[in-house]
C-alpha cells in the first residue's frame, strides 16, 4: 500500500530570499515524500505576533497530521528551546517564542517537546540559521513518522504571547487591530462570538479612528464602492473594511503600522 | 496502476498572506494527489484583466486536463456565480467576472457551468473566501476526476470583459499596453499576425509615447544596451522593451499604471 | 519499485509574474515526477552574480542527483550558450553567462555540456523566453533520467565571473560586501578558513563604514538587541549584522547597493 505524503507547511520572516528553499532541501533529503506547502514568508523580520496570526488561520483547513514549520526565531543560537508541538490536529515546529500561542489557546491538551536529539540535527550545526540545521530536520523526521516525544522530553512552560484580549468597559467592548491583509482590510482581536454575546441581539455601532459604521455587513459588496463597513472575516473576526477599496490606506496608514489601533463596539 | 497526479494552478490578488497556503490546504485534505502549481498572486487587489491575461499565458502550456484556479473576486459574497469552464484544454474555476475571457476566446466550444452542488462547499461557508470555501473544494474535486457538468448547470452567457482590440485608422494600426513586466518591458494588445498581416512586408515604424523604433527586433539583445526596441514577446504579443534596461522606469511610470498607454504601428 | 522522485530547483530574475509558473507546466507535462521547489526568483533583474550567489548556497544541502535550473538571462536569444553543468553533487542548467561559477569553483571536475539537441525545444521556439523554451525542457528532460552529456557536446571554456577575492594587505584583509539579506545583514566575500588563517588565534577588530567592532560572535542574540556584531553566517561567511535591526537600514542604504562595501579584518 502506498503510504499517504504528509504535508508541512513553512512559515518565516525569510523575505523572497534562498533560505526557504534550502529548508526545503534539507526536508526533502530527509524526507522525499514530504509535500511541502508555504504559508507565508512576507513576515515582518522579527514578528513573531504576526506569525501566531498566520499559524492560527492554519488550525482545522490543513489535515489532520500536518507538520507545521514556522521559523521567526529573533533568538536563534541563544538559549531559547527548539520545540515540537503536538495538539489542534497537528505538529507544529519551532522556536519557543510564542509563535505556537494559538495552538495551546486552541487545544489546552497540546503538549510541547524540545528538540533534543542532536542526531537530527545538520553538522555543521550553524549558530544563525536553525531553520535549516534544526527546525527542517525535525521537521522531515516527523513526516517520516516518528514520535514527537521521541524528539526530546516534556517542555515545561512553553512561551505564550501576551495575546491581546477585548475588554468590556460598561456599555462599550473595546477592541484592537491585530493585522492589515494586503487589501487594507483591517482584523480586529473581536471574535463573533465575544460581539455578538455583547450586542445580545441589539444594532451595532462599531468605530475607531477613521469612521464609524451602524450594523454589520455578510460581505463587502453588500455595501457601495468606497463605504466603510464592517464585516466577521473569514477566520470569524470584525474587520474593518472599504468595498474595493482600502481601510488601510484612507488612514494614511502602511501596511504593518496598523498593530493596536482600537475598535469599539457599542449598541447603535 | 498509478494515477497520474493532477495539476491545479492558482492565480490570485492575494498577495504574500497566506490566504493562498490556506486554499492548498484545503485542496489537499481531499484531494492529496494534486500537484500545486503557483501562476501569480501579486496582481493588483480586483484586477480582473490582469488575472485574465496570466491565464491567456497558460493556455497550452500545462498538461492537457490541468485545473486552474483563479480567484480574483471583487464581488465575493454577492450574486455573482461560480463558474467552471471547460475549454482550451483545461477545466478552470473562479467567479464569473471576466477572467476566464481568454478561454472563450481560445476555445469558441468553451462550456460554463455554475458550481451550485453545496454538498460541496466548506463548513461554515465564509461570506468574504470563496476561494476557501467553494473554489478549492471545487478544483479539489475536479482534480480528483469528478465531471465538471456534475458541480451544476450550464451557465448562461458568462461575463466577458471587453478586451481591448486594436483599431486600423488609415495608414497606422493603433493599439494599447496591456501589462508591463518586472523588466520594464511593455506588452501590447498587438498580435504577431495582425501586425504581419497590416505591414504585409513592409518595414515597421513602432511609436508610442517615450519613443519610437524602426523594425522589429527578434530578440533584446539584438540592439546595444539602453536602446529602445519593439519585438514579439513570448506570447506572440508586440512589446516595446530596453535592453538591458526598463522601458516603464524610462516613461517614469511606476508597474501598474501603464495599461492604455496608446501605440502605432505605420510602414517606415 | 517506484522511481524516487527528481527535485528540480528554479532560481530567477523573474520576480512574482507567471514565468515561474510557465517554466513548472512546461516541466510537469514533460516529467509528471518531478518534484520543483523555488530558491529565489526576486533576483534584481539581470543580476548574474546574485543568481551565483543563491546556487552557491544550494550546493549539499539538496539531494545528490538534484537539476537547479537558473535562469538569469540578458542576453537570451544572442549567441550565448544553453548549458547544462555536471558537478557539485547536481546538473545545473542555463546560460552560459558566469551564473554556474560556484559549481565550478565548489568542483575542478565539473563538466559542461552545450544543450544543442533542438528535438528538446518547444515549439514555436520564442527568442524571449528560453527559460520556457529550452532550459525548462532540459531540465525534464534530466529530471527523467537523460544523461547530461547526451544534450549536446562538452562547452569549452564555460564563463566564469570575476569573483571578487579577498587581498591581504599588509596588516589587513580586506574584502567586501556581496550581498544583503531581507534582515539587512551583509554578507562579505571573506571566508571563515581565510578570516581564522589571518588572525591565527590573534582577536579581530572588523570594520567598515558605518561601525567598527571587536570580536566575532557565535549569534546574533549574542550581543545587546541595536549592537553591532560580525559573525560567521550559515554558509561560513564574514557577516555585519545588528541584533534585532537592520545594518543596511543604519547605513542609509537600500536593498541592492550594498555590494562593493569594504570591510577590513586586523588584529585588535
Amino acid at each position: 500500500m502506498e503510504q499517504q505524503n504528509i504535508i508541512i507547511t513553512l512559515t518565516s520572516d525569510f523575505g523572497p530570499g534562498p533560505y526557504v528553499g534550502l529548508m526545503k532541501g534539507v526536508i526533502l533529503g530527509l524526507c522525499p515524500k514530504a509535500y511541502l506547502v508555504d504559508l507565508e514568508h512576507s513576515l515582518a523580520p522579527q514578528d513573531v505576533l504576526a506569525g501566531a496570526l498566520v499559524l492560527e488561520q492554519a488550525i482545522g483547513v490543513f489535515p489532520p497530521g500536518t507538520v507545521h514549520l514556522a521559523v521567526v526565531d529573533p533568538g536563534v543560537g541563544t538559549g531559547r528551546r527548539p520545540l515540537v508541538v503536538d495538539g489542534a490536529g497537528g505538529l507544529w515546529v519551532g522556536p519557543d517564542n510564542g509563535i505556537f500561542t494559538p495552538v495551546f489557546l486552541a487545544d489546552p491538551q497540546a503538549r510541547a517537546y524540545e528538540i533534543s536529539d542532536e542526531s537530527l540535527f545538520r553538522e555543521p550545526l550553524s549558530a544563525t540559521f536553525h531553520g535549516r540545521d534544526i527546525f527542517a530536520p525535525a521537521a522531515a523526521a516527523l513526516a517520516a513518522g516518528r514520535d514527537p516525544a521521541s524528539l526530546g522530553p516534556l517542555a515545561g512552560d512553553p512561551v505564550r504571547l501576551d495575546w491581546p484580549r477585548p475588554r468590556r468597559d460598561g456599555e462599550t467592548l473595546a477592541g484592537q487591530v491585530l493585522m492589515a491583509d494586503r487589501f487594507g482590510n483591517l482584523m480586529t482581536n473581536l471574535s463573533r462570538p465575544e460581539v455578538e454575546a455583547f450586542l445580545d441581539g441589539r444594532p451595532a455601532l462599531i468605530s475607531m479612528a477613521g469612521g464609524a459604521v451602524k450594523g454589520i455587513s455578510n460581505t463587502y459588496g453588500q455595501s457601495e464602492p468606497g463605504k466603510l463597513l464592517a464585516l466577521f472575516n473569514s477566520q470569524g473576526r470584525l474587520e474593518m473594511a472599504v468595498n474595493q477599496g482600502s481601510f488601510l490606506g484612507r488612514l494614511g496608514l502602511k501596511l504593518g503600522n496598523e498593530r493596536g489601533l482600537e475598535v469599539k463596539v457599542e449598541a447603535a
